[in-house]
């Protein structure tokens, strides 16, 4: 971003207004990613954004003339998943990954996320790239689990079938799997693999 | 839906009146689905959907005063999606109602209509009744095709892991499934259910 630098003024002054610029960027994104998260896109307008960064209406105009670009760089501050770290037991690291998963859908909203993405990112190219790399984050550690034990069609299937059935679960279902659930999908997916053999 | 019948008109002209209003509905609603399902929820507004529908804008805000009315009343308006008939052969029909899910989430845009209640259903409590038509629909024949063969827990992973893989596929990955991948799903889900045996 650039900042016209006010003329007369000092080097330092100039350092000073682009500290406020970037502080002001910081909370108007953090205030879009609080709206976005709580009320969902729908809601994410530069009216309602700038009443909860309690800032005026034109100074969010001014940095996001269209609201896709303040989504764009809202996303770019919601976080990676906290994953499961494997420990090479196949049903365990499973199970540990779709809590994790579940964890970050449920606590971080990340299901109100993809929703956006899901919905949003057809219509708007801007998006497409935001929704590829929240996909690969959220598919990163299930890959690596199920790297060694399945491949090809199989391992696209199985990686579908987890991450699937939690967000399904979650973002349609109305609730998230119980444990009991959660552990019937790693179940199935461990029985299907020991069918390889 | 009220329409104020003009004073001094026979009660000919006053039906004739009613099935004129009735039509422009039809027309409105059958543009909101339109523009819904090819250009995402954003762009249903009041001014869009007049436009799409050749009529006033007054109009539309006169019978849909409120965005979520012409969501709610437009979704009533799509079609609930065209199963596979199971014909007693597991995984055969398993195969069959996953590639008919598929064909009603891309050619028939349920991954719109599916992404729109999953972003708006939380905020939105008149569309929580519309969700769960969807989601009942959708899962119907699956449920059906599973209860000879699991119960509990692992019917509803199951149920989960099928749609949740297709939806996920589609909405997030960018692509549906092809052929080789849906027949890994319905393989695992067959290979789970014999090793209960």
């Amino acid at each position: 971003m650039v900042t016209a630098k006010p003329p007369g003024t000092s080097a330092t002054d100039g350092a000073r207004v682009d500290a406020r610029v970037l502080r002001t960027r910081e909370v108007v994104l953090s205030s879009a990613v609080d709206v976005l998260l709580e009320h969902g896109w729908d809601q994410v307008t530069h009216a309602r954004v700038a009443r909860a960064a309690r800032c005026s209406k034109v100074t969010v105009y001014t940095h996001w003339p269209e609201r896709v670009d303040l989504l764009r760089d809202a996303f770019a501050r919601v976080g990676d998943v906290v994953h499961h770290e494997p420990i090479g037991d196949l049903r365990a690291d499973l199970v540990g990954e779709l809590r994790a998963f579940r964890t970050a859908l449920v606590e971080h909203r990340l299901d109100r996320v993809l929703a956006v993405l899901a919905d949003r990112s057809e219509a708007l190219p801007e998006l497409r790239a935001v929704r590829e790399r929240f996909v690969a984050d959220g598919e990163r550690v299930v890959r690596r689990i199920l790297e060694p034990v399945a491949a090809g069609a199989q391992h696209e299937a199985m990686v579908a079938m987890l991450n699937g059935a939690m967000v399904y679960s979650v973002s349609l279902g109305g609730a998230p799997p119980g444990d009991d659930v959660l552990d019937a999908i790693a179940d199935a997916v461990v029985a299907a693999l020991e069918s390889n053999a």
